[in-house]
């Protein structure tokens, strides 16, 4: 897979205990424009915090990213600070660009000093290796406990033009809304200006990154970044403009669904939808609740329709709810009318959609139109193992 | 153990599936000063909304408590209101009170009609068995998938006077802050006006059931009421009254924490102290926010002082923080100081406090003078097999 316009690499440069590629770049042939969401979380991590500056003071205008895995670089102090920067600069000798050019990005673990002699000849080499067609390697560098690499496509055909998006997103737990879910990359040969691509980023990442939940957390180092190189056809505006953005959310909601399926311990991923609610931060206040319910999770790893608490959870969002207005369906199964169990409710059936590994609950407030989505997953013992036991 | 004014009685009637004791009454000799806390989960149960307006309608005059245990009444529609009040007149019937002064509590499965025969017939069955001393009875009929009863009990000198203080309580999962964290009763022989007792309660009630959480789901049925029968010595004003505020408090933080103990596949109960806010409710925040993270319940789980998992967790409570600010510290080891790595720390250490069954995570913001405290607990592969597989 390749986007015109950029190079990408990925090495191994001994950062990662168990070995791999952990060092990435993606570099763009000139400046490109930049937008990037970033972790809501009020402690953040040293690249953060330096990435988030650069696109600032260059209004939008980058000429690449430069990630290290197996380290976060978060609480580490001034030295952290200065290490962000050491990468940043390393970065931008290896592709020939200023260092306040660059995002930086790093996942792993949190507390520890990068090995800053492995990362500077791990940037150093992924600089020599930069390749069109490195995308593959650039996104298995920056996974740490995920099981796969996880990569998206899409075409846009644009008039004459073809362009290309091209994504990849890293992360197996602390997945959460408010942004910033884990790691993401997404690549474009389209022309669109910074602050227009900025705005397609915001509305992009709402629906997807931002409405899903494996376990509630928002990490230290949670970034989103598209670099739009402009390669192919004229700047992009109104129809176009629309069509793009469209393309980047879609693009967004199939990485953040592989995430959700790659998640630690995840068996079931299910969409919590919410209809009739009195507004839209109302549905999102409810459908966030559900999905973060520990006893919802727990019930949707059991496969027990054990609907009460889907019910008990609503009503702990903090939203106004009228109990014997309440609908809910497993499914296609009806299991609760006007918030008592619906007459001829079928309880075998609706355990039967909680074996799928994938499926919906919907759930119908009766006070209003508004609705939104989010996406669950179950806790399972698999979650307690990985995360009782896990260190990088 | 007994208090003066009060019988108690706890009997079989066949609600739970695995049998055991289900019905219980507490009855006042005489009318009793009444206060309770009621759930704040926007689903309530009926028994919660007609305790509520009983006790208002009341003015706090009461006359007892009537509970069953093996199933909630929640989400029951319009029979379960029925129901609700049904309980109420056949505990009035079996003490010789009107139906409007008795609360009722149930606590068990959701969405399940009461079986009211089995339950009418538990309830004149109980008001037989009324007694000085069916306390421990009562205790344990309330029970569901508690390990063990839970009591506690405190006598008060108040001048020539000697009152006591007695309490128990249910709940092994669902416990999380905002009331309500399960069913709680406590009867004294004091003599409280109604007022003066709504306000200890609630002072009570505050640094102890709303300072826990097992797993930050709070119920549809929680509910926790005292009864002052008044039956030792004089009306209590000015330091009398602090000093029953105190007891009660004292009585309702012991009980707090015997109901952590006995949670859900809990094997460590950790107390996450946090000083050094701008504010108590931003301590208060940070703390609840520790106590709840996934992720830190599973690194208690593990024995890991993966301590980025606590000042992350920490990040994400929505309150301004300086990183460079923040130290930690396990039990009596110092892991971070102002944002990084302490110098010295000597991870071996942390691990063996981890081990303990109890021991206190400190997080000091450097932003001011306020604290609070929460206590948490683990998560662990009991906790999932309880909750994936529990029915009452």
């Amino acid at each position: 897979m390749s986007c015109p316009g950029f190079r990408f690499a990925g090495v191994a440069a001994g950062i990662k205990k168990k070995g791999g590629l952990d060092v990435a770049i993606i570099a763009a042939d000139t400046t490109a424009a930049a937008a990037a969401v970033f972790t809501a979380n009020r402690v953040k991590a040293a690249p953060v915090l330096l990435s988030a500056a650069a696109l600032r003071a260059a209004r939008g205008r980058m000429r690449g990213v430069v990630v290290n895995s197996g380290n976060a670089n978060a609480c580490t102090g001034r030295q952290g600070a200065a290490d962000a920067r050491a990468m940043a600069a390393a970065a931008a000798r290896a592709i020939g660009a200023r260092p306040q050019q660059l995002l930086v990005a790093s996942t792993g673990v949190i507390g520890q000093p990068l090995p800053m002699d492995r990362v500077g000849a791990g940037i150093a080499a992924a600089g020599a290796a930069l390749d069109a067609r490195g995308w593959d390697d650039f996104a298995r560098a920056i996974l740490t406990t995920d099981k796969q690499p996880k990569t998206a496509r899409r075409e846009l055909r644009l008039g004459r033009h073809v362009v290309t998006l091209l994504g990849c997103t890293k992360g197996a737990g602390m997945i959460a809304p408010n942004m910033a879910t884990t790691l993401t990359f997404i690549v474009t040969d389209a022309a669109v200006a910074p602050a227009a691509l900025a705005r397609a980023t915001r509305a992009a990442v709402a629906p997807s990154f931002n409405a899903i939940a494996v376990d509630g957390d928002t990490s230290t180092n949670d970034m989103l970044a598209v670099l739009a190189s402009g390669a192919t056809g004229p700047a992009l505006v109104g129809t176009a403009l629309r069509r793009f953005t469209a393309a980047l959310t879609e693009l967004c909601h199939d990485l953040a669904t592989q995430l959700m399926r790659d998640g630690e311990g995840v068996h079931h991923v299910v969409t919590i939808d919410v209809r009739g609610a009195a507004s839209e931060r109302a549905a999102q206040a409810v459908a966030r609740r559900i999905a973060t319910s520990p006893l919802v999770k727990t019930a949707i790893a059991g496969g027990d329709p054990n609907w009460g608490r889907v019910l008990c959870a609503a009503g702990n969002a903090g939203v106004p709810l009228a109990t014997d207005r309440l609908g809910l369906r497993v499914g296609d199964v009806e299991v609760v009318r006007t918030g008592a169990l619906a007459p001829g409710y079928d309880e075998v059936r609706a355990a039967a959609v909680m074996r799928e590994p994938a499926y919906t609950i919907t759930i119908d407030l009766g006070a209003g139109r508004a609705a939104a989505r989010f996406l669950a997953c179950d806790l399972s013992h698999e979650y307690v193992s990985i995360n009782a036991d896990y260190r990088s």
